[in-house]
């Protein structure tokens, strides 16, 4: 029963939530960062497009990682739950060195996916240091807590976040895209206000946020990654408070980072990037 | 980053969510295996009264712990995040051979423990040996993934569950409580259809689930435990409806279990008392 367990040093590979609309081009810088740690050229890259609905949102990055330069790039389509037991689609997974999963709607990543053996070679094969990045719904499918859907708004509101569990690669953060784009603060905050033992983190547009083996996290991106760190959190009202009504938080601190910054998952401090 | 680790064996101690309107006499069958587990006439117990607004609720729980026959029983009263650093209290609670947390709503005991030294030491303490055991409220806020608040009902309807994180001494099961008394079956099933990995347990009143370190549970009480297995769940159509409208699910597994019947989390296998 592991989440009761401390922490401990790992080989885990890189977690890389992103927080959608990453420029789809050979010179991305989060794509090629993610390609190079996973052995660059000699790469081996499973796309999971599950999260779209999407015909061809698989071949439209299977094109990218091929035009920068690597030899293996598979798509593993996984469009229903038989799928994620298919002997010839875990295979290819077992074999990645990098498994990027693309955007959609996460409930479509955690119904099809959670529990079933695909799930589990992915938690696995993290843990044993194969790279897993996601972007939008892939992103926010990565940590134990999901935000399964929500509204927009600046404040948190009772209810205003709907959680469920995710893939379960980190407990450690709870993710949302898109997030200056569409105003989630309110919703990230309500997130975090249930329980505030998480670390919350909203990822800009073509924003990444590579969070390595040592839960170092570093930015990489035109937008900003801000991070919500409930650590002095001296009062959460959600307990008192009717459903869709204002919550009061006293005590959040908040950062908000640009490429080459730095937050420690582990001490969590912050550096920017000069630092 | 420990969600994405694999099982292994451990000296844990017993998690023990009771469905609450367990009979408060000393010669509650449950109340008595759970002081026999902390260590009998030595055991020292402290009680967690956070999620009652009642003044009274740990006095009473103190009374019958004392009436059964044990020489220490502490309340720790813990009514803000503060309290749940004052070193005092965190000594008591470091003593203790088993815990237990009171009825009351759940998001009392999550926004108050949570992230705090009460939360870490609780989960170190289940790790290390320490039962821990929670009625009403006190049983849903036990596993990472907590039922916050719902509606009654049968059937599965998106947004009928409301989760939210709790305190994480168990990933394996998400607990619902008061269930064949409010009616939860719909709500249970919902919380699962998000990420169907999880086991749903659906505790009756006055009945426990005893929750070993070989992640067996056995029943204990006068009512019934429901056990809810998504392992050979073929869809989910979570991902497909709109909020508040009815959920598809197929390939449920379904339990009814009584005293004495035993349920493998491992293994999910069921047999029943006589088995």
């Amino acid at each position: 029963m592991c989440p009761a367990k401390v922490d401990h040093p790992s080989n885990r590979g890189y977690i890389i939530p992103i927080g959608g609309g990453e420029k789809k081009v050979k010179t991305s810088s989060i794509l090629n960062r993610f390609v190079e740690l996973s052995g660059g050229r000699k790469a081996r890259i499973v796309i999971i497009p599950t999260a779209s609905r999407l015909e061809d949102t698989g071949d439209r990055y299977q094109e990218i990682f091929t035009e920068i330069g690597i030899d293996t790039v598979d798509i593993v389509s996984l469009d229903n739950r038989e799928d994620c037991e298919d002997t010839g689609k875990l295979a290819k997974l077992e074999n990645a060195t990098g498994i990027f999963m693309t955007g959609g709607d996460q409930l479509r990543l955690s119904t099809i996916i959670g529990g079933t053996s695909v799930a589990k070679l992915m938690r696995k094969a993290n843990a044993e240091g194969v790279h897993i990045a996601g972007t939008s719904a892939g992103a926010a499918f990565i940590p134990e807590h999901m935000i399964a859907f929500g509204r927009g708004g600046a404040t948190p509101k009772s209810g205003l976040a709907t959680l469920a569990p995710g893939l379960g690669l980190t407990n450690k953060v709870i993710i949302d895209q898109h997030f200056r784009e569409r105003g989630r603060l309110g919703r990230l905050l309500s997130a975090l206000a249930y329980n505030p033992f998480a670390v919350g983190l909203g990822v800009d547009e073509d924003t990444a946020a590579f969070i390595g083996p040592d839960n170092v996290i570093e930015v990489l991106g035109s937008g900003g990654l801000t991070v919500i760190d409930p650590t002095d959190l001296q009062h959460s009202s959600m307990a008192d408070v009717g459903r869709g009504k204002p919550v009061c938080l006293i005590g959040i601190r908040l950062h908000i980072l640009l490429e080459g910054g730095r937050y420690d998952l582990s001490t969590r401090e912050a550096k920017p990037a000069s630092g």
